[in-house]
C-alpha cells in the first residue's frame, strides 16, 4: 500500500477540551512502594469485576498497581455488611481480580487518601475489612494500623530455585510463610514463584518472605505475594515476620524492605501496629475500554 | 511502645473534597503495550526535568510509563526550535528521564490524545520530533506515522545468555541492532540487557531486537530499549525490522510483538508507515513529592 501525499491537517479548537472523564474516578497511592488505585465510591454504587481490577492493575495496558481498593462508607453497600459499623470499608482486591481479607500498606494509602480528601481528620477511625475491623490514625507523617492479632500457622517446607528451607506459618489474619535466612542477597530469583508442600498446608495460597535478622529488633526482608508477585513490601508480611522473629524489647522492631522501612510495635492485648509512611501520586478518572 | 486505646473517630466533612489537583496534568496510554504518559503543554511552559521524568515513570512509587511525552503546540517553546513549522511537537522521553529522538508508539498515543481532546480532526497533521517532522493521520481507529526513511547503520555482534549473533544496524532514525534467529521461543531471558561489540558501533546505546521471519510480509519481534528494558513493542523497531528483513510484495509487513500487532508499509520514496492502534485509559493530575 502506497499512501498519497495527503495535505497537512489544521487545527479543530484552539483550546483542548479534557479527554473522556466519564470513567471511574481513582486515586494512586503508595506505601513503602506497594501501589494501589483508590476507588472513592462512599455511596457503595460501583460494582468492580474481577477483568476491571486486572485490567486496572495492568502495568502497561492499565494504569497499573499491586491492588484496588474501593472506599465505600459503612452500611452504604449492603454487599458490605460484613464490615459492621465500621467508618469506612477497605473494599480490596489483588491485581489479579481475586479478593483479599485486607493490606496493612494499602490501609495507609487508604487513610492518606481520606485525610487528603478531608474524610477524617487526625482522630482515629475504624476500618472495615474483611480481616475484621481496624483502627487507623495519623500521627505527623506516619499512619498507624492496628492490623489486629497474629496467629500461628501450619509449619511447610517452601521451595525456590532448587533450595529448600523450612516456613513457619502466620495469620495476619491472610496467610503467610516466614523463612529465616542467613543472608538475604543469597535468597533465589523471587521473579519465579516459590512453592510450598504440602499443598494442605495453605490451600488459599499463600504469602512467601524471607527475612534475615539482624537483631531482635532490626529485621530485613523480600516478600512473593500471591496473585501478584514479588512486590517491594507487604504490610501483613511486616507484621507476620516481626511477630514471627522479633521481639520488642524497646517497643518496635524495624522491617526494611525493598520499597522502604516500617515499625511493629505490639499491644499489650498482643495487636499489632504497622506504622509507616503513604503517599498519593496521581488522581483522576480511569476509562478502560 | 503501647499505643493507649483511642477513641473512634469522627468525619470531618460529609462530601469528599478532591485531593490536591495543583500537580501536573497527564493522560495515560499505549499503543500495543508500550505506555506513555502524554503532558499537555500547548503553550510550552513546563519544564520536565530528568528526574521527574524518572518519578512519573517508576512503576510503584509513581504513575508508571515507558516514557513520557510532553505535547506542546508548534512555536510555544523556544527551546523546541528543531521542531520548525510542524503542528504540535512531541518532546519525548525515556522513562530513564534521558531524551529520544522520537518513538513510532509513542507518536499514535500522542495522536490519540489530540484527536481525544478535539485538538485535530481526521486530517493529517505534522508533529514536530528531535528525529525530524513526522506526518500523521488516523483512519477509523487505526493511526499512521510516517516515520521517514531508514538508514543502514554498522554491524555487530549482540550478546546475552552466553550466545552471540551477527546484527544489522538500522537508524529510523534512533539506533537499533536487528538480529535474525530461526526460533524466537528460543532467545535468552531479556531481563537482561544484551551487550554490543563492538562499543564504537553504537556509542549512544542501542535498541535490540530478536526477530523470526515466518514469511516476507510477516515477522514476530521482542525488543529490549535503551534506558527501559523489554517492552511490550516498539515502534522504530517495527519498522527496522521490516525495513531489513521484510518485503512488501502486498503493501505491507506485519510485526507482531507481545503488545500487539502493528503494519508497516513503503512509500515510493522510501519512507517507512507505522499503522496501528493506541488507547488512552487515565487521565488526571500528577503530584510527585
Amino acid at each position: 500500500m502506497v499512501t498519497p501525499g495527503l495535505p497537512q491537517g489544521t487545527y479543530a479548537r484552539q483550546v483542548p477540551r479534557t479527554p473522556a472523564t466519564t470513567g471511574i474516578r481513582f486515586v494512586k497511592g503508595h506505601g513503602t512502594g506497594n501501589d494501589f488505585i483508590i476507588v472513592p465510591d462512599l455511596s457503595g454504587t460501583l460494582t468492580l469485576s474481577p477483568e476491571w481490577v486486572r485490567a486496572a492493575c495492568s502495568r502497561r495496558t492499565g494504569l497499573g498497581a499491586d491492588g484496588v481498593i474501593r472506599v465505600v462508607r459503612s452500611g452504604a453497600d449492603p454487599n458490605l455488611a460484613w464490615a459492621g459499623d465500621a467508618d469506612f470499608v477497605m473494599d480490596y482486591r489483588n491485581a489479579d481480580g481475586s479478593i483479599a481479607e485486607m493490606c496493612g500498606n494499602g490501609a495507609r494509602v487508604m487513610m492518606r487518601y481520606l485525610l487528603e480528601a478531608g474524610l477524617i481528620t487526625d482522630a482515629p477511625v475504624i476500618l472495615g475489612t474483611r480481616g475484621g475491623p481496624r483502627q487507623a490514625w495519623i500521627e505527623q507523617k506516619r499512619i498507624t494500623i492496628n492490623m489486629g492479632s497474629a496467629v500461628a500457622g501450619p509449619e511447610s517446607t517452601v521451595s525456590s530455585g532448587g533450595q529448600q528451607w523450612p516456613a513457619l506459618g502466620v495469620y495476619v489474619p491472610n496467610p503467610h510463610a516466614v523463612v529465616l535466612v542467613p543472608d538475604l542477597r543469597e535468597i533465589p530469583d523471587l521473579r519465579q514463584a516459590p512453592t510450598l508442600a504440602p499443598d494442605s498446608a495453605f490451600p488459599e495460597g499463600v504469602n512467601v518472605e524471607f527475612v534475615q535478622r539482624h537483631s531482635p529488633s532490626r529485621l530485613t526482608m523480600r516478600v512473593y505475594e500471591r496473585g501478584v508477585g514479588e512486590t517491594m513490601a507487604c504490610g501483613t508480611g511486616a507484621c507476620a515476620v516481626a511477630w514471627a522473629l522479633g521481639s520488642f524489647p524497646e517497643g518496635s522492631v524495624s522491617v526494611e524492605q525493598p520499597g522502604g522501612i516500617v515499625q511493629i510495635s505490639m499491644r499489650g492485648n498482643g495487636d499489632l501496629l504497622l506504622t509507616g509512611p503513604a503517599e498519593l501520586v496521581a488522581s483522576g478518572d480511569l476509562n478502560l475500554s
